[in-house]
Protein backbone atom coordinates (compact mmCIF):
# COMPACT_ATOMS: atom_id res chain seq x y z
CA UNK A 1 0.00 0.00 0.00
CA UNK A 2 1.44 3.03 -0.78
CA UNK A 3 0.48 5.67 1.41
CA UNK A 4 0.37 9.15 -0.86
CA UNK A 5 -2.25 10.88 -1.02
CA UNK A 6 -3.94 11.59 -4.18
CA UNK A 7 -3.63 15.30 -4.96
CA UNK A 8 -6.34 16.29 -7.70
CA UNK A 9 -4.48 18.81 -8.99
CA UNK A 10 -1.61 17.60 -9.90
CA UNK A 11 -3.36 14.24 -11.49
CA UNK A 12 -5.25 17.32 -13.74
CA UNK A 13 -2.23 18.93 -14.72
CA UNK A 14 -0.71 15.10 -16.48
CA UNK A 15 -3.10 15.84 -19.21
CA UNK A 16 -5.40 17.88 -21.64
CA UNK A 17 -8.05 15.77 -23.56
CA UNK A 18 -11.11 15.87 -22.91
CA UNK A 19 -13.88 13.63 -21.89
CA UNK A 20 -11.38 10.69 -21.25
CA UNK A 21 -11.99 10.06 -17.37
CA UNK A 22 -8.80 8.91 -15.51
CA UNK A 23 -8.63 6.59 -12.73
CA UNK A 24 -7.24 7.66 -9.72
CA UNK A 25 -8.44 6.25 -6.81
CA UNK A 26 -10.15 2.78 -5.96
CA UNK A 27 -12.65 2.55 -3.09
CA UNK A 28 -14.42 -1.02 -2.86
CA UNK A 29 -15.40 -1.84 -6.31
CA UNK A 30 -15.77 2.09 -6.89
CA UNK A 31 -13.33 4.06 -9.05
CA UNK A 32 -12.74 7.82 -8.75
CA UNK A 33 -11.98 9.68 -11.67
CA UNK A 34 -10.55 12.66 -13.00
CA UNK A 35 -11.70 14.50 -16.31
CA UNK A 36 -11.60 17.41 -18.28
CA UNK A 37 -14.40 18.46 -20.32
CA UNK A 38 -15.31 21.25 -22.88
CA UNK A 39 -18.11 21.60 -25.27
CA UNK A 40 -21.09 19.07 -25.44
CA UNK A 41 -20.88 15.38 -24.53
CA UNK A 42 -23.81 12.97 -25.75
CA UNK A 43 -26.80 12.54 -24.61
CA UNK A 44 -26.85 9.17 -22.56
CA UNK A 45 -27.76 6.77 -20.09
CA UNK A 46 -26.67 4.34 -17.37
CA UNK A 47 -29.17 2.22 -16.49
CA UNK A 48 -27.11 -0.28 -14.04
CA UNK A 49 -25.94 3.05 -11.58
CA UNK A 50 -26.28 6.44 -10.34
CA UNK A 51 -23.27 8.65 -11.57
CA UNK A 52 -21.08 11.46 -8.84
CA UNK A 53 -19.90 14.75 -10.63
CA UNK A 54 -17.85 16.79 -8.32
CA UNK A 55 -16.88 20.01 -10.02
CA UNK A 56 -13.37 21.19 -9.14
CA UNK A 57 -12.86 23.80 -11.76
CA UNK A 58 -14.96 25.94 -14.17
CA UNK A 59 -18.45 25.49 -14.61
CA UNK A 60 -20.62 22.29 -15.74
CA UNK A 61 -24.02 22.25 -16.51
CA UNK A 62 -25.51 18.74 -16.77
CA UNK A 63 -28.14 18.65 -18.74
CA UNK A 64 -31.38 16.42 -17.89
CA UNK A 65 -34.71 15.93 -19.68
CA UNK A 66 -36.50 17.82 -17.50
CA UNK A 67 -34.06 20.75 -16.43
CA UNK A 68 -30.26 21.57 -16.53
CA UNK A 69 -28.57 21.33 -13.25
CA UNK A 70 -25.46 23.71 -12.93
CA UNK A 71 -22.63 22.51 -10.93
CA UNK A 72 -19.40 25.53 -9.48
CA UNK A 73 -16.52 24.32 -7.64
CA UNK A 74 -17.19 22.60 -5.13
CA UNK A 75 -20.63 21.46 -5.94
CA UNK A 76 -21.76 18.31 -6.47
CA UNK A 77 -24.16 15.75 -8.05
CA UNK A 78 -25.87 12.63 -8.55
CA UNK A 79 -27.20 11.79 -11.97
CA UNK A 80 -29.46 9.07 -10.65
CA UNK A 81 -29.38 5.45 -12.13
CA UNK A 82 -31.72 5.21 -15.49
CA UNK A 83 -31.64 9.14 -15.97
CA UNK A 84 -31.09 10.33 -19.47
CA UNK A 85 -28.15 13.37 -19.25
CA UNK A 86 -25.75 15.35 -21.23
CA UNK A 87 -22.82 17.00 -19.83
CA UNK A 88 -22.32 20.43 -21.14
CA UNK A 89 -19.50 22.95 -20.43
CA UNK A 90 -18.34 26.82 -22.24
CA UNK A 91 -15.04 26.76 -20.82
CA UNK A 92 -12.89 23.98 -19.70
CA UNK A 93 -14.33 21.98 -16.88
CA UNK A 94 -12.03 19.65 -14.39
CA UNK A 95 -14.60 17.56 -12.63
CA UNK A 96 -13.96 14.44 -10.17
CA UNK A 97 -16.21 11.34 -10.82
CA UNK A 98 -17.33 8.35 -8.60
CA UNK A 99 -18.82 5.31 -10.06
CA UNK A 100 -18.58 1.52 -9.92
CA UNK A 101 -15.37 0.25 -11.78
CA UNK A 102 -16.21 -0.58 -15.43
CA UNK A 103 -18.95 1.68 -16.42
CA UNK A 104 -18.51 3.02 -19.91
CA UNK A 105 -18.79 7.15 -20.09
CA UNK A 106 -21.41 7.24 -23.23
CA UNK A 107 -23.20 4.41 -21.26
CA UNK A 108 -25.83 2.72 -23.53
CA UNK A 109 -25.60 4.95 -26.64
CA UNK A 110 -21.66 4.72 -27.18
CA UNK A 111 -20.42 6.94 -30.41
CA UNK A 112 -16.60 8.78 -30.83
CA UNK A 113 -16.23 9.79 -27.90
CA UNK A 114 -16.79 6.58 -25.97
CA UNK A 115 -13.57 6.36 -23.90
CA UNK A 116 -10.95 4.09 -23.41
CA UNK A 117 -10.16 2.66 -19.70
CA UNK A 118 -7.53 4.71 -18.13
CA UNK A 119 -6.12 3.90 -15.16
CA UNK A 120 -2.43 5.25 -15.54
CA UNK A 121 -2.84 7.57 -12.83
CA UNK A 122 -3.72 5.81 -10.35
CA UNK B 1 -35.76 13.67 -7.86
CA UNK B 2 -34.70 17.37 -6.70
CA UNK B 3 -32.37 18.62 -9.61
CA UNK B 4 -30.44 20.79 -7.40
CA UNK B 5 -26.76 20.69 -6.64
CA UNK B 6 -25.59 20.07 -3.69
CA UNK B 7 -22.89 22.76 -2.14
CA UNK B 8 -20.11 21.58 0.17
CA UNK B 9 -19.65 25.49 1.67
CA UNK B 10 -23.52 25.78 2.16
CA UNK B 11 -23.45 21.95 3.49
CA UNK B 12 -20.37 22.92 6.25
CA UNK B 13 -21.79 26.18 6.99
CA UNK B 14 -25.04 24.18 8.53
CA UNK B 15 -23.49 23.04 11.60
CA UNK B 16 -20.50 23.47 13.77
CA UNK B 17 -19.99 20.05 15.95
CA UNK B 18 -17.19 17.68 15.05
CA UNK B 19 -16.49 14.07 14.24
CA UNK B 20 -20.14 14.10 13.30
CA UNK B 21 -20.68 13.14 9.62
CA UNK B 22 -23.53 14.02 7.89
CA UNK B 23 -25.01 12.67 4.84
CA UNK B 24 -25.80 15.21 1.90
CA UNK B 25 -25.91 12.53 -1.04
CA UNK B 26 -26.35 8.90 -1.81
CA UNK B 27 -24.72 7.55 -4.92
CA UNK B 28 -26.26 3.07 -5.29
CA UNK B 29 -25.87 1.99 -2.01
CA UNK B 30 -22.86 4.84 -1.00
CA UNK B 31 -23.16 7.80 1.15
CA UNK B 32 -21.44 11.36 0.85
CA UNK B 33 -21.09 12.60 3.97
CA UNK B 34 -19.29 16.14 5.34
CA UNK B 35 -17.91 16.62 8.48
CA UNK B 36 -15.53 18.74 10.35
CA UNK B 37 -12.86 17.52 12.63
CA UNK B 38 -10.82 18.99 14.98
CA UNK B 39 -7.93 16.97 17.52
CA UNK B 40 -7.32 13.30 17.78
CA UNK B 41 -10.08 10.41 17.24
CA UNK B 42 -9.92 7.34 17.79
CA UNK B 43 -8.09 4.62 16.10
CA UNK B 44 -10.51 2.22 14.52
CA UNK B 45 -10.76 -0.13 11.98
CA UNK B 46 -13.60 -0.93 8.97
CA UNK B 47 -13.57 -4.55 8.46
CA UNK B 48 -15.60 -4.85 5.52
CA UNK B 49 -15.25 -1.11 3.22
CA UNK B 50 -12.45 0.99 2.30
CA UNK B 51 -13.45 4.54 3.39
CA UNK B 52 -12.56 7.58 1.47
CA UNK B 53 -11.45 11.29 3.05
CA UNK B 54 -11.34 14.49 0.41
CA UNK B 55 -9.94 17.54 2.23
CA UNK B 56 -11.97 20.47 1.74
CA UNK B 57 -10.20 23.15 4.11
CA UNK B 58 -7.58 22.74 6.49
CA UNK B 59 -5.13 20.19 7.17
CA UNK B 60 -5.54 16.33 8.09
CA UNK B 61 -3.51 13.82 9.37
CA UNK B 62 -4.45 10.46 9.08
CA UNK B 63 -2.13 8.01 11.09
CA UNK B 64 -1.62 4.48 10.32
CA UNK B 65 0.35 2.08 12.13
CA UNK B 66 3.03 2.61 9.27
CA UNK B 67 2.79 6.04 8.77
CA UNK B 68 0.90 9.18 8.20
CA UNK B 69 -0.67 10.67 5.45
CA UNK B 70 -1.06 13.93 5.29
CA UNK B 71 -3.68 15.91 3.79
CA UNK B 72 -4.52 19.61 2.28
CA UNK B 73 -6.94 20.29 0.76
CA UNK B 74 -7.75 18.60 -2.67
CA UNK B 75 -6.65 15.68 -1.81
CA UNK B 76 -8.00 12.72 -1.22
CA UNK B 77 -6.85 9.16 0.58
CA UNK B 78 -8.01 5.77 0.51
CA UNK B 79 -7.86 3.88 3.87
CA UNK B 80 -8.12 0.21 2.69
CA UNK B 81 -10.54 -2.20 4.66
CA UNK B 82 -8.90 -3.12 7.54
CA UNK B 83 -6.38 -1.25 8.28
CA UNK B 84 -6.51 0.67 11.75
CA UNK B 85 -6.30 4.70 11.38
CA UNK B 86 -6.68 7.79 13.42
CA UNK B 87 -7.44 10.99 12.26
CA UNK B 88 -6.20 14.18 13.93
CA UNK B 89 -6.13 17.90 12.66
CA UNK B 90 -4.39 20.58 14.89
CA UNK B 91 -6.93 23.06 13.53
CA UNK B 92 -10.58 22.55 12.37
CA UNK B 93 -10.56 20.40 9.08
CA UNK B 94 -13.77 20.15 7.07
CA UNK B 95 -13.41 17.03 5.19
CA UNK B 96 -15.93 14.82 2.60
CA UNK B 97 -16.47 11.32 3.37
CA UNK B 98 -17.74 8.18 0.97
CA UNK B 99 -18.76 4.92 2.43
CA UNK B 100 -21.43 2.44 2.06
CA UNK B 101 -24.38 3.15 3.92
CA UNK B 102 -24.31 2.51 7.31
CA UNK B 103 -21.02 2.64 8.17
CA UNK B 104 -20.16 3.57 11.92
CA UNK B 105 -17.25 6.26 12.21
CA UNK B 106 -15.55 4.52 15.23
CA UNK B 107 -15.66 1.24 13.00
CA UNK B 108 -14.78 -1.57 15.69
CA UNK B 109 -14.00 1.02 18.53
CA UNK B 110 -16.83 2.37 19.44
CA UNK B 111 -16.52 4.66 22.13
CA UNK B 112 -17.59 8.06 23.15
CA UNK B 113 -16.86 9.81 19.34
CA UNK B 114 -19.63 7.27 17.75
CA UNK B 115 -21.93 9.75 15.85
CA UNK B 116 -25.37 9.05 15.38
CA UNK B 117 -26.53 8.79 12.07
CA UNK B 118 -27.22 12.27 10.32
CA UNK B 119 -29.02 12.47 7.03
CA UNK B 120 -30.81 15.66 7.74
CA UNK B 121 -28.52 17.84 5.36
CA UNK B 122 -29.29 15.00 2.57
Amino acid sequence: MANEPVDLAEKLSMFSEHWSPKVVARLNDYEVKVVKVRGEFVWHTHDDTDELFLVIGGELTIQLRDGDVRLCPGQLFVVPRGVEHCPIADGEVQALLIEPIGVVNTGDSGGALTAAYDDSLA
